[in-house]
């Protein structure tokens, strides 16, 4: 089974991808993917001490690092070193999913009563992709495409004007109008003439009972998967960028940002217009105030707030100065 | 007359909605409104102090309410007396109006011209659902749908991929592409299977001379409405909470947002990406800050800003210590 | 050569305007531009001795201005005093261009099979206007409407739901979903009754190898153009309002929103929900901390954080007070 039906993949050697490495081993590489999610035959990558304990564990016969990190990485995985991890790794991944760094329209769409789902109720005008499933007693509203490969669980309700491609989702979840998922993410190398763009070979997972409001963008992920864990609730006009993870039972207010590759916990609240930064860890149970600029990792049961946020205690002691 | 043409309706009787209650009159609720807004036979609801100059003239026969708050009421009104108000609300709207907690697509939509509307001009793939009314010198712009219901008045713009639906838009109304009104807005009780959605019964009402820029959102109020004032501009990605109301004569810069149940005056205007927390109140004549967060009422001809949002003159003070 | 095909425009003799003015040439207006952007036969405005140094060098022949601000232009420009620069401009902008102060819904546009466009590939219900130009090897996404006189070069992506109007867009562009570029921007004269919309005559300039993330919107300018330079890349929900000028190879994170006629050099780097207000001038490599609002002019190099916006040192020490 292939590991991404998303986007059309080239079969490469490792050695064809790093010409001037020399490998122990010269086989066929199966995949791209994060450290923990990698598999013996898959390519990794590894550019920070954040990620040791995943680095340590990890199955991935192949990882482009760096010189400083490679004592991190288990014996039996071979060590691409180089300058620029993310570089190199952009470049690989481009060769292998050579449409994975620009959103090329799915022109496969097709109206929705050319597919013949079954218990499916729709609007107008809905544009459906090959291969898109779609469960039964969902609804899906006018003028919404959904792409290629996607799948949409049972008792779904997708409004109008939406589009999604590159996406899984469970049963139950709501999807309100002009919401936007599976997208690219923002993320490239730059250069002076002309960025690369960095593939996203990920997808989108929302699990089950999520409710996602009007006007919210949700990027796929780069390399490994956005996800919103079940029953979590976001308000309109939403912004996810690539990689993040959002826990169950959480609820986001309008307008939110969350930057790529932070973790959310479970039970989280986020009040309107907050901003979580990149990488971040955010534990369970916290809540983070309206209009807050999240930029350091947030313990469980923590209430933070303010820009940076720190916790409210602080924040109120900071006022009365 | 129907109070309220969006939703289906289902009738019942006050000993069937609360069967453990014991009622004086057992009679037919009409419908559920708020303190202000409810008629003789209609139910209401009471959970906070602040609303206790509303509960001491409603008409509403009955009411649900908590222990603590019950002498506020009127005599004639009955007492519901519950631990939850808000729990016990949706738990009842939702018998009620057993399609309002989740925007259903409307499935009856049909391309405008088979309508036959009178002096209104109209774009490509305009697609319009049962008994929208749009008065005279209208425009509609192309793939914009109107779910069933929506009144329209005359000389309004309506821009390209806009979505509308439970709205009543009154006279020389111009609303931009891809804005998205009277949708659900953002309120559930959280439970940790599956929330459960709050209802919303509500509309958005816009009237003379509003002009609403690209991408915003304005949901629909949950038990009352969402209104906005006369001649009240609104620029891009604005996101307006239920139950909002922006009085006359206001400017609201890009990006800015409210949250629930705020109650702005005329005259008042916000800088970009300024928010405005739920259930206040900012008087006539106010100038927010751009940026700022606003989480405290305002009084009349005030300037504020910062975070939390402060007289402009404190908010200098405390940047030169 | 017209200087502005995509708004309808009246003449008029400069008397016909001003009827009030003695004017010691009579001649027909040629049309209105910036005070850099004139040329001998156009009307120009002047406001703001923050413009001296653009006034005296202009070529118009006839400028709108205030009495304190005549001695900054040039003797062959003859001055129209006013009171109220800005009312009178778009009192005289109106009358020449008549349709140019509301978005009117091209009624123009057909499905796109219909225009035989070589070399160009596209979804489902693509709209296009009249006289609207696409250079070989783009791709144009389902839903997505391309107005009246629009221009796109060649090897360009416009994803799906995208709406385009009053805008040139260079080589190799790619703009995700939902993006919304060239509709009027915020502004108008205010007035009790019903305020008077400002006329909107530029455009939107979009330069070889800008990525556009999906749901942002770019306003036109009101009198002289938006531009994006080479290169730069914006997230999803940007907002940029009209007259904003960004240079090259500037990186723009999620949510970022610009106030009107800023100009932001190249190489700037912007993180997710900053704000930068109105009529500044960013310096080159200028970095801008996320969730920061900017209010005074940054110059080259500089690293600003906070609201407002100070020199991160400045910031850091004030956080540990």
């Amino acid at each position: 089974m292939s590991s991404n039906k998303f986007f059309l993949k080239k079969n490469f050697y490792i050695s064809k991808l790093f010409p001037k490495i020399k490998f122990s081993k010269i086989i066929e590489i199966n995949d791209v993917k994060s450290l923990d999610k990698a598999n013996k035959n898959d390519l990794t990558f590894f550019d920070s001490k954040k990620y040791k304990n995943l680095a340590n564990q990890t199955k991935a016969l192949f990882c482009i690092t760096t010189k400083n990190l490679i004592n991190e990485l288990p014996k039996k995985t071979e060590k691409i070193i180089v300058n620029n991890v993310l570089s190199e790794l952009a470049r690989v991944t481009k060769l292998i999913y050579p449409f994975s760094d620009i959103d090329y329209p799915d022109l496969s769409l097709k109206d929705i009563s050319k597919h013949k789902y079954k218990f499916v109720k729709y609007g107008n005008n809905v544009l459906v992709g090959k291969n898109v499933k779609i469960g039964k007693n969902s609804i899906i509203g006018s003028n919404t495409i959904i792409e290629h490969d996607v799948e949409i669980g049972k008792e779904c309700i997708i409004g109008s004007g939406v589009i999604i491609k590159n996406t899984l989702i469970k049963d139950n979840v709501v999807i309100q109008d002009n919401t936007k998922i599976g997208q690219k993410g923002f993320g490239f190398i730059p250069s002076n003439k002309e960025n690369f763009k960095f593939p996203h070979i990920g997808k989108v997972v929302i699990n089950d009972n999520v409710e996602i409001a009007t006007g919210c963008t949700i990027d796929r992920g780069s390399i490994d998967d956005t996800e919103i864990g079940e029953n979590t609730y976001l308000d309109n006009q939403v912004h996810i960028a690539h990689n993040v993870k959002i826990g169950s039972n959480c609820m986001i207010a309008g307008q939110v940002g969350f930057a790529g590759s932070s973790i959310i916990g479970n039970k989280v609240s986020i009040g309107g217009q907050a901003g979580v930064s990149g990488h971040l860890r955010i534990g369970n149970n916290v809540k983070i105030g309206g209009g807050s600029g999240v930029v350091n990792d947030v313990e469980d049961n923590q209430v933070v707030m303010g820009y940076p946020a720190v916790s409210i205690k602080k924040f109120l002691q900071n006022k009365k100065k």
